[in-house]
């Protein structure tokens, strides 16, 4: 796209709009809750959490990780939300969320200068992909983290949407393609949640 | 520290205690609001917003900068409240916080295994002591942030806290050390912020 009238001030401007647009990620609500219980968490807390987290466990990716880029990909992974809203990560209609997203990711980049909206498009679109290990590994800590808040939170997430073991292990067995050791963990984690009854093989609600 | 029984679970037991721990942050409420203006920010939000500034803003350093450490800076330079609170950017006891927060940073560093323990610890003294570009790049945007909340929410946190326009010149002006570019888009915001009436020479409950 070209842009023959760029002014530093005009650039500048587009930048500051992004930065207030994406202020909206700290209203989007999530299923699960803080560590402590008191109330649910929202995108840009969620974001910051998965960011330290890239920081802290690096060293478990299967392979060597650019860090900065699964960094830049966990806090931005959200943004589309501000458009396509948040789909819990067991619903049935999930797999119709791409295209909204797709065309969230193009307004909201799009806010940007030319080169800063295709560059966070391509990261955006490599996590949403999940090819490259810098993307596996950002997808892991992303199905993880919710997943701590479970253990921490008694199931609170699992319960009130009846989300029984099979469809927690399914959907997060591909931690294991970013990090064999955090899926290791994991499991052990999620055995002790069977084993206190926070993770159960059938919920009344459910089918 | 020597660690003569660290086996990789007990490495692992630390790394979890800690991102259990920094969930704190989340609970940490500033002066300043969203920019929307529905209710106050917290910590994690804040710098959430602060590394995506970096990485959106990283051009308009006075000199190139490793991003990746001014994310991790942001990402990390208010861990610290956990302990020692969040005090006012204005507030005349804020240099008796140096002492809280050294103390808070050891012990939340602490909690991590040594080798992260000692490189955190390193990141979170250079943010600090102001000094390296990459600290002082990042202290301007911790500037910037709240300053553009108050310019959107009608000067909100500065007439709450009859904050005269002298002082926030005089707090603000080291944006200049990180960012001569910034600091003039800056300044020409708060010149329409004192036009509009959101910035004032004196409040009446001030001095």
């Amino acid at each position: 796209m070209p842009e023959p009238l760029e002014t530093p001030e005009g650039r500048f401007q587009r930048q500051l709009e992004f930065l207030f647009e994406i202020d909206k990620v700290k209203s989007i609500v999530r299923k699960t809750m803080l560590f402590d219980g008191s109330r649910r968490e929202n995108d840009a807390e969620h974001s910051w959490h998965l960011a330290l987290m890239a920081i802290v466990l690096k060293e478990y990716a299967n392979e060597e990780i650019n860090l900065g880029r699964v960094v830049k990909m966990v806090l931005m992974h959200d943004l589309v939300e501000i458009d396509a809203g948040d789909v819990f990560v067991y619903a049935p209609t999930r797999s119709e969320q791409s295209a909204k997203e797709e065309a969230a990711a193009q307004r909201i980049f799009g806010i940007l200068p030319s080169d800063q909206q295709q560059e966070y498009l391509e990261i955006w679109r490599e996590f949403e992909r999940k090819e490259t290990i810098e993307s596996k590994f950002a997808n892991a800590l992303d199905r993880i983290e919710p997943l701590l808040q479970n253990y921490k939170n008694r199931g609170q997430s699992w319960i009130e949407n009846g989300i029984p073991i099979q469809s927690v292990l399914a959907r997060n067995q591909p931690i294991e393609g970013g990090s064999k050791f955090l899926w290791e963990r994991i499991s052990e984690i999620l055995e002790e949640c069977i084993a206190l009854g926070y993770l159960k093989h059938e919920y009344p609600k459910s089918s």
